[in-house]
């Protein structure tokens, strides 16, 4: 992987802008495929307000489109389509698939990496855990506010030579990234917190500070990591009561922060509900672990969702 | 118990309001306990419009105050307090009890006779469910919007001459009323629907019609309903399924319904927390039965409330 290699960067949305942006910026032959920003990144390109330093693509440098169809077939896809959107997975992704390309998901959740692999082929697929505090805030403009590490792993592999070479490509284009010896382990070590903060905070429309202000919130944050944790121990992977503590604290120490489901649901667009909430949850009963909190989660999460889906069907 | 009896109303809100001054309306001797409407009541009386024609008692007419130490002792205490104040009873209910003195408590959800009965003896105190759909819509200004039956009950006795005396009294007063076989009985069919419909709406934000809208949201009303009637079932009420499915399809039938824990919690007041989820909490874990959905309930409500509690004493 190289600085020549194609780069296709599918769902543009803040994290594929963001990280699309970073490696075009730095020399990276990235193409862009867009939905509702397309015009205004063909007419203005990307502009990206950093902590790092702002900085703009211009119109002429950016290769944009708006079907996957007229895009080179690429070296490396990377998949940043909200989970929701999985569904257009084959439609998307499909036509830039040449023999050796590599596709990296940086979703969200739980199934992304298993879904590309029935698609497309186990071989092909890597996954990142993206540490990122990112905004869209207008069309084509992205506020890059903190953080930024990319947790890069393979799917159901060590990691290799391949994935050393992207991440090494990626560090030169000043995006931090380390190699996950089990990709597998940083989905649950994310999921640990992601479910019940993100579950929570959604269903009950209240910022993570809140939930864990008080005896109860905690104690309902804890069960929902215990039954986290029980699931991960089905699937290899160890998360113990230190590390429950430590994101529990570290939680209260985030301030008044709004997670992506929270923001969706507040912003009355699709959670990422399946990905989050539902795949564990299949997880957990396919091998039989009991997940009363999570599975209550779940379902509050989808009558949600379907209420917003019915209002739109409404308007 | 006839219009020459010492009425006491503890707790003129909505539903005290509406009940006393319907009393009062008919010749009934009532004294009205206040806090925040204190000034505007005794300045302008009660105001009430009501689907059964408006009315209003002039101040001159209305016996108010602001403190029960000024009141005469009561024949009838009627307590329609919100249940959160329940800490309160021995201070404000207590000066007004004599020998022979009957409470009866209009509130919401389990405990509330229970602890009547602690406190002021159990052969004194009825309960009454209030089936009314009413608001306060100024000081000292009441809008009945619809229904008004009260079921009445003796607290763990069946019906007797007291109660028939009261309803009697009370009929005569254009409020309609019945008598129940079992207040129990009455309390649990009314928790089935008060425990998920309650509970949910405020904790997700939601009106009840959302709630039931789609497969998700019902079958999780389902399972709650479920548990309450597991609960009723040790303390000696059969709910059956054919109930359940009742409830259901009625609430669909309802509208956008706002619960009054979600209307508390919206208005960012306190929320009957205890006396609508925790009390029957209580009751299912005293006698072992699992109930992890009510369990959940309970805690999302209490980290609501105490999150709301907190930016109380931080403003």
């Amino acid at each position: 992987m190289d600085r020549q290699s194609v780069i296709a960067i599918v769902g543009s949305g803040a994290v594929g802008g963001y990280y699309g942006a970073r490696l075009a910026q730095h020399g990276c032959n990235v193409h862009f495929l867009l939905r509702g920003d397309y015009e205004a990144v063909r007419q203005n390109g990307w502009v990206v307000r950093s902590k790092h330093g702002d900085f703009q693509l211009p119109a002429g440098s950016c290769n944009v489109y708006d079907n996957p169809a007229k895009m080179p077939a690429a070296d490396l896809v990377v998949v940043a389509l909200k989970a929701t959107a999985n569904d257009q997975y084959q439609s998307l992704i499909g036509p830039l698939v040449k023999e050796d390309t590599t596709i990296l998901t940086l979703q969200n959740g739980l199934g992304n990496e298993e879904r590309l692999a029935e698609l497309f082929g186990a071989d092909r697929v890597m996954g990142g855990l993206a540490f990122v505090c990112i905004n869209r805030i207008g069309p084509g403009i992205i506020h890059h506010m903190d953080y930024g590490l990319v947790q890069l792993g393979e799917y159901s592999r060590p990691p290799g030579e391949r994935l050393r070479s992207l991440a090494e490509l990626w560090l030169s284009c000043n995006i931090k990234c380390i190699a996950l010896q089990s990709l597998r382990r940083g989905r649950w070590e994310k999921l640990l917190w992601n479910i019940p903060f993100n579950g929570l905070s959604a269903v009950m429309d209240m910022t993570t500070d809140k939930l864990v202000a008080e005896e109860k919130g905690t104690a309902l944050v804890r069960r929902i990591m215990d039954e986290v944790s029980a699931i991960a121990l089905t699937q290899g992977v160890t998360l113990d009561e230190a590390m429950i503590e430590d994101k529990i604290s570290s939680t209260r120490t985030m301030g008044a922060y709004r997670t992506s489901m929270h923001i969706d649901r507040t912003s009355n667009r699709a959670m990422e509900v399946e990905a989050i909430l539902g795949n564990p949850l299949k997880v957990a009963e396919s091998v039989g672990v009991k997940v009363p909190c999570l599975r209550m989660l779940y379902e509050q999460a989808k009558a949600i969702d379907a209420s917003r889906a019915i209002g739109e069907r409404e308007r």
